[in-house]
């Protein structure tokens, strides 16, 4: 049965969470008396229904109906879970609480997404207050996976845990917050950096766009994937979380701290979080650890190379000044690296798609040698793959360096026909070959076409080099 | 010509190092008075030597020659740098600098990998201060790009300037810090947060597990890739930076600042962030931000997914809880999803590679149907593929939903054989075609061995379903 999710309150933070249940196949009712809230929450649904389903690899429920509301009282109407994201301030939202309880039905579980207050502050008032709960989202809603769930003594167990049920089913993860503060736990620490770079900035010492590739190209990697903590940990070594603190707690008292306020690391703060760090991550060695912070790192600044943007940017760069076209040979030496570790697959060796990469890769380099570069793609030409015909022969690992070898054994006209083999490096021997069929585009008319004069005699020499294969 | 490096101070800092230069092809000649020195650096280059080059397509230069010294006088033969790691006590730093210089050339750059201290600190009792600056790492070394680069006046800009092109040299992103203060600026914004994680597990708010989730699943993706103030700049939407800080502004005065010294938002602070944001971003709109945030955040997200980690974790989880197994029909229908933007080339369509990885999921959706699933991987069964054959016969773009239709084409003792389609579910445009042969393996011997009878039965049913076509 379809579930129904009112939305009290749209812009970024309420029509993030109108994406949310829609894409996961809510029904969505939505009041926002601001006259242009049809707008904004179109273009943040449209980010939505491009970007979520991005992350699955199958296909996410059909799509809920979406409709826009008038009052308060009509949009909830059969809702199961009510969400408000108005403005943040007390008065406002214990209004709207007041409204929408007056009209919905007991037990529904209300979620404010409010950053600031607390879950009492907002059930201080209300008719109703065991259902009113902070369920505070990160922006983009549609990609986050944060929900930080806080509820008071007055909400039962049983409907904290119905509404972190409900926040999972959204492939969020809902984070019980359990003992109220202001400002919950993400938004301290994001506050905490928020505040440190405003004096960096007042102080002359550092810009925004400074303050920013300091955070993005170091612990902000390490903490996409780690957090604080358990990235510490691995600081300390086999000695492990207790060492690191003791080694780091001096910093702590170093000149800069002198306006803040620092909590004395006492003995029974060290236990604590010894203790709790060991809880967390005690069942994988510091060997372990770096494994799995390493892998995650690869992975992510990869991810962010084929996007061409912040780490992986400057690993595009780099690698400009490392690469260099493959000399005229028989066989051109068309690929020589490492098998990096997002190549793999369930079957723990490095996945078919992943041979198709290299390949293209391999493509590319003979397309670059004969004058069919980045240049030439930005000219308005390109070589496209119609046809590849690929033999797995052996398992390849991650971490292994291979060569393909590459011989282009037809080349006339459209046609650009190789033949690549790749090797390991280690023994020689033939892990995968492929026969791969090219023919040249406009890519204006995304249409084949032939070749200019220049390129087409580069590829009419390699294919005589290389033509007693095929 | 080969250039050499001289790490003194080993450990994990300096170990990292001896790997980037090393991996970069320099020379390294070591000096550690630590007994152990010799395996934990050995430790840390077994890990660089394993992460480092998985980064990029290409092959690294040639390892550098390693090499160990007793004396800081012998480490430093013929350096072009030298890069200080040594414990973090001034007294000793400045007594490594003192016995250096007394061996080393003149403008060889002394970098201090130190966290805490100014290099006008460093600079203080030495025979050539105008050589010593801070290049400032971050664990591992061997990854992460950052190096906060100190100088003070006594540093020709030549000097730093020499300094920062070698770092580049090394795919690092040398950060200028022109005024020189405690901590720099990186370890001073995890400092604030380190503070605030600190109080929180303190006050039994929050353990260190929770904090590292809340850090890993919200503001740590977004760091990762954009840093804070780029990432608020798209929070102020099309009103922009000047808008978020002022509506953002109060939060700086809520109730748990009370024991925080926070700047005063004075007109000319906020003048100073929106003029400098606008410098970092004014060239894309807010909807460009949020395109290339939502490209980033998808692309790492699903690295974190192929590695099992993290906010990919959650990911997994939730997809298993949406995925199901194909209907028997014929076809089946073995792949319905949308194609994310880190399946695109450089020809602004779906990479050949990928085509390989879909037609390989389709394949795995087949095989969970004839029972070789995840828990068939686990009793040490599967399907290997050993050759396919792609026609690609249209470009698919991010964003468009595609299904593959499978059909068993040959289905009898080892040899499982699919002929897949791939088509574009808007208009049923046929986008490629995919033949593929797989044979039934042993995981334990690797090698080809005939699938159990139910297996067996299920491969030959669908053989009998879908055999009229091959």
């Amino acid at each position: 049965m379809t579930r129904t999710a009112a939305i009290i309150g749209g812009g970024v933070i309420g029509g993030g969470w109108a994406a949310r249940f829609l894409l996961n196949g809510w029904d969505v009712r939505i009041f926002d008396p601001d006259p242009a809230a049809h707008r904004k929450i179109g273009e943040v649904l449209e980010n939505g229904r491009r970007a979520l389903p991005m992350l699955y690899d199958c296909a996410m429920p059909a799509e809920g109906r979406l409709s826009f509301h008038d009052s308060i009282a009509d949009a909830v109407k059969g809702a199961a879970w009510i969400q408000e994201s108005v403005p943040e301030r007390l008065e406002l939202k214990r209004k709207v609480f007041q409204t929408l309880q007056a009209h919905c039905a007991a037990g529904v579980v209300i979620g404010s997404s409010t950053s600031g207050f607390k879950p009492s502050e907002l059930q201080g008032c209300a008719t109703r207050p065991e259902d009113i709960i902070v369920t505070h989202p990160f922006n983009p809603v549609y990609l986050m996976p944060l929900i930080e769930v806080v509820g008071t003594d007055r909400n039962d167990p049983a409907l904290l845990d119905r509404a972190k049920q409900t926040l999972r089913g959204l492939g969020l993860h809902p984070l019980h917050v359990r003992r109220e503060i202001d400002a919950h736990i993400a938004d301290r620490l994001m506050e905490a950096v928020w505040r440190e770079g405003l004096w960096l900035v007042k102080d002359g010492i550092a810009t925004t766009a400074e303050i920013d590739d300091a955070i993005r190209y170091s612990f902000g990697l390490r903490w996409a994937q780690m957090g604080l903590f358990e990235v510490f940990r691995i600081a300390g070594g086999e000695a492990g979380m207790r060492h690191f603190i003791e080694q780091f707690g001096p910093a702590l008292q170093w000149p800069w701290t002198k306006l803040m306020d620092v909590p004395e690391l006492t003995d029974e703060l060290v236990d604590m979080i010894a203790e709790q760090s060991d809880a967390q991550s005690g069942h994988l060695s510091i060997r372990d650890l770096e494994r799995k912070r390493d892998g995650n790192l690869i992975a992510m600044m990869r991810a962010l190379k084929q996007q061409g943007n912040a780490a992986g940017r400057l690993i595009l760069e780099h690698q400009d000044s490392l690469r260099h076209l493959p000399a005229v040979a028989d066989p051109l030496v068309s690929q020589n690296r490492v098998v990096p570790v997002d190549w793999t697959d369930m079957n723990g060796h490095m996945n078919e798609g992943r041979y198709g990469q290299i390949f293209s890769d391999a493509a590319e380099e003979v397309m670059a040698l004969v004058g069919a570069d980045d240049d030439y793609v930005a000219r308005g030409f390109s070589y496209f793959t119609v046809e590849t015909t690929v033999k797995y022969l052996a398992e390849t690992h991650a971490g292994e360096r291979v060569e393909v070898h590459s011989r282009v054994v037809e080349g006339a006209g459209k046609k650009l026909r190789c033949f690549h083999e790749m090797k390991r490096l280690e023994d020689g021997e033939i892990m995968a070959t492929c026969d791969q069929l090219m023919l040249h585009v406009s890519l204006e008319t995304r249409r084949t076409c032939d070749p200019p004069e220049d390129v087409a005699d580069r590829v009419a020499a390699l294919a005589a080099l290389h033509g007693r294969r095929g």
